[in-house]
C-alpha cells in the first residue's frame, strides 16, 4: 500500500510539472488528473416513519405489526484533501436524480468533477420519493406516458425535432439518448415541504454548506433556507414556480401560454422569509427566453419565470437581502439550456459560479 | 492548479512514509489514506425506446406523439490509477440499489472503498426499473406498505425484536434505520431478463470484468454471462431463486416453510448454460442458516436456498466448470447476514473474495 501511494504521488508530481508520467497507460496525455479524495460515502438524511399498531409475527406478517421508513433524501458525498471550508450541496430538478451532476450526457464531467478539483466538497442528493431515496410513505402509481419531446421544449434545447441554432446541448442521439435516460419518476407524490425537511436534516448533519438547486429543487431550496441556517448561500438554476415572497407581497400571476397555466408565486410570514435575506443568493438563468410574451408554450414559461425571478430579488433586497438574478447571454454565455451546468460550456458556467463564491467569501 | 497537486503529492508521500502530514486536518491519522481516482462518471446502459405514432406539437402535447427510453441500467463507476485489469461490476438484490455497496448501515466502507483501495476499478449499477434507473416502459403502483420487520428475518439479523446473538450487524437503532433507507422500490415490474439484457449491454460498451451480483440479482447474474462473454468470472451473494440448470437437469422443487414456497430452479438449452462453465464462480453464504428444515419461515428459505446452490454448483461442475461454493462459518467468519459485504467483519469477506480473485488469475 505505501510503495503504491509513493508511486502515485510522484506520478502526480512529474503530471504537476508537465512532463509524462512514466506509465502511458495510467496517465494519458489528454485525461484530466486524478481526484484525490480524502473521503467519500453515503447515507439517509431525515424522513418519517410509519409505526407499527400490533405485534410481528413471521409466520403471519401483517402490514399492521411492522413499520416502514421514508421520505428521507438519499446522499452520495466526496471530500477532496484539502477541501474548502464550504461543502457544496447539490438538489437536482422535476424528473431528475444526483446523476444530473455527474457526467454530462454526451460523455463530459459534469458539476460534481468540476468543483471536486476546485478543491469543494460535493453532497449529491436524490431528494425524497426519487432516484435511491425512493421508499416514500404514500403510495403512487408511476406512469409509463411517453413525454420527451415535451421535455426538449421545456428544457429550451430546441423545438422537438431541431435544436435550437445555438443550443448548448451537444447534438445528435447518443447525447439525447443518455440525457433522456438520466430521468427518473416520482416514487410518491412530490411535496416541497417533505424535500426540505430532508435538507434541512442533511445540513444539521454536515454543518454549515452552500445549497446548488435545479428548476423544481429552487423551491424546496428556499424552504430549506427557512429551515436551517446551516445554509450560508443558495445558488439557483433556473428555479420556475416555487417563489416565496412575504406575506402579502407576492405579485399577482404571471401568465403564459405554457400548459401549466399562470406562473404563481407563495408566501411565508415575514420572520421566515427574511432568513432568505442573511444570505447571498444568486439566480441563473439560460439562453432562448423571449424578453416579451410568445405563443410557443415551452418558451414563454421561462420568460413568466424569469421575470418573478426579477421580482422576487427585489422583494429580498428591498428587505436588506443580496440577491442577483444573472441571465446568461447578458454575462457573455450564449445558447444555454434548462441545464447549463451540463451543457457543453459548463466549464465556463462554472467559472462564473466560482467567481461569484470567491466575491461572497464562501469559498 | 498544478501547486495543489504537488502538495497534495508531498502529503501523500509524508502519509506512506508513516510520518504526520503539514496539516493535521488534511490527514487526521485515523483516517485511511485518501482515494486517488483517475476517473469517476456516470451513464446508462442498455434499455428500450417506446417509439412515436404521430407528430408532436408543442401546443398540444399528446403521448402518442412522444417517445418514452426506459429499462436501461443507470452506472456509476469510479478507476483508481494504476487500476487492475479486470472492474468489479456491482448488481445489488431486491429493493437495493448501487448503495448497497457504498456506506455500510453503520457509517463504515463498504465493498466500493474497498475494492476501489484494492486497485481494482468498480462499476455500481442501479438495475432497470430501481432507483436513479426508475424510468420503465411499464406502469406500476408503488405500494408503500409496512414491510421491514419482515425483512430484518429474511435477511438474517435476528428474529424481530432480537439480533442474533452472534450477528455481524450493527446493534442498534442509527444503524437499522439507515440500512431501511437503503431500500428503494421497483419503478415497473420486475423482471430478470431486462436486467440482464442491460447489464449485457454494459459488459459489450466496458468490456472484460468480473461480475459481483447479490441475492435477487444473482438470476440476472447467471443470465447475463450467458448473453456475454465479457463476462470473466461471477462472485454470488447468498443468490435465493433464479438458479438455472441446463434443460431436464434441474432439480425437484426445494420445499421449506417460507411464505415463498418451494425453491424452483430455471433450466436453459445446454449451449446457454455451458457459458457458465467457462468461467470461475463463487458463490458465498452467511451464518445462522439451519442444516435441517425448521419451522421459522425465514431461516427455512435459505436452508433450501443454500441447499439448491450446491446442487447448481455440481451440475456447473459436471459440465466442466469451476463453482464453488463458500458457506462464511466453514471458512471461519461467523453471524453474517445476508449482506456479508456491509456487515461488521466486510474486510475479512473482502480478504476472502481477494484470495479467490487472485487464485482465479482474476486481479
Amino acid at each position: 500500500m505505501g510503495k503504491h501511494i509513493i508511486m502515485t504521488a510522484l506520478a502526480l508530481i512529474l503530471l504537476a510539472a508537465g512532463m509524462p508520467a512514466a506509465s502511458a497507460e495510467a496517465a494519458p496525455k489528454q485525461a484530466p488528473p486524478p481526484l484525490i479524495i480524502q473521503e467519500q460515502g453515503s447515507f439517509a438524511a431525515g424522513g418519517t416513519v410509519i409505526p407499527a399498531r400490533e405485534a410481528y409475527s413471521p409466520l403471519k406478517p401483517r402490514a399492521a405489526g411492522q413499520t416502514l421508513r421514508g421520505d428521507h433524501a438519499a446522499v452520495f458525498y466526496q471530500k477532496p484533501v484539502d477541501a474548502r471550508k464550504y461543502p457544496l450541496v447539490f438538489l437536482h430538478g422535476a424528473g431528475q436524480s444526483a446523476r444530473t451532476w455527474a457526467s454530462t450526457p454526451d460523455g463530459r464531467e459534469g458539476f460534481q468533477n468540476i468543483f471536486l478539483r476546485r478543491g469543494y466538497s460535493v453532497y449529491l442528493v436524490d431528494q425524497p420519493r426519487r432516484g435511491e431515496a425512493g421508499r416514500s410513505t404514500v403510495s403512487m402509481n408511476v406512469e409509463a406516458t411517453p413525454d420527451e419531446q415535451f421535455w426538449f421544449g421545456q428544457f429550451r434545447m430546441g423545438l422537438w425535432p431541431n435544436f435550437f441554432e445555438n443550443t448548448q446541448f451537444a447534438r445528435g442521439n447518443e447525447a439525447l439518448d443518455q440525457f433522456f435516460r438520466q430521468m427518473t419518476p416520482n416514487t410518491g407524490p412530490y411535496d416541497a415541504d417533505i424535500v426540505a425537511d430532508s435538507m434541512a436534516a442533511l445540513f444539521g448533519a454536515i454543518g454549515s454548506g452552500v445549497l446548488v438547486t435545479h428548476s423544481q429543487g429552487c423551491g424546496p431550496g428556499w424552504l430549506t433556507a427557512m429551515k436551517s441556517s446551516n445554509v450560508r448561500g443558495i445558488v439557483a438554476y433556473e428555479p420556475g414556480s416555487g417563489f416565496i415572497f412575504p406575506e402579502g407581497e407576492a405579485p399577482e400571476p404571471i401568465a403564459n401560454s405554457s400548459s401549466f397555466g399562470a406562473l404563481r408565486a407563495g408566501e411565508a410570514p415575514l420572520e421566515q422569509f427574511m432568513a432568505l435575506t442573511r444570505i447571498p443568493i444568486v439566480i441563473y438563468y439560460g439562453d432562448n427566453i423571449p424578453a416579451a410574451p410568445v405563443s410557443q408554450p415551452h418558451q414563454d414559461y421561462w420568460r413568466a419565470a424569469l421575470r418573478m425571478a426579477r421580482l422576487w430579488a427585489d422583494a429580498v433586497n428591498r428587505h436588506g437581502g443580496n440577491a442577483a438574478v444573472i441571465h446568461l447571454p447578458e454575462a457573455g454565455l450564449i445558447g444555454n439550456t434548462h441545464f447549463p451546468f451540463s451543457d457543453l460550456n459548463n466549464e465556463k458556467v462554472a467559472e462564473h459560479l466560482a467567481k461569484w463564491l470567491h466575491e461572497k467569501g464562501l469559498d
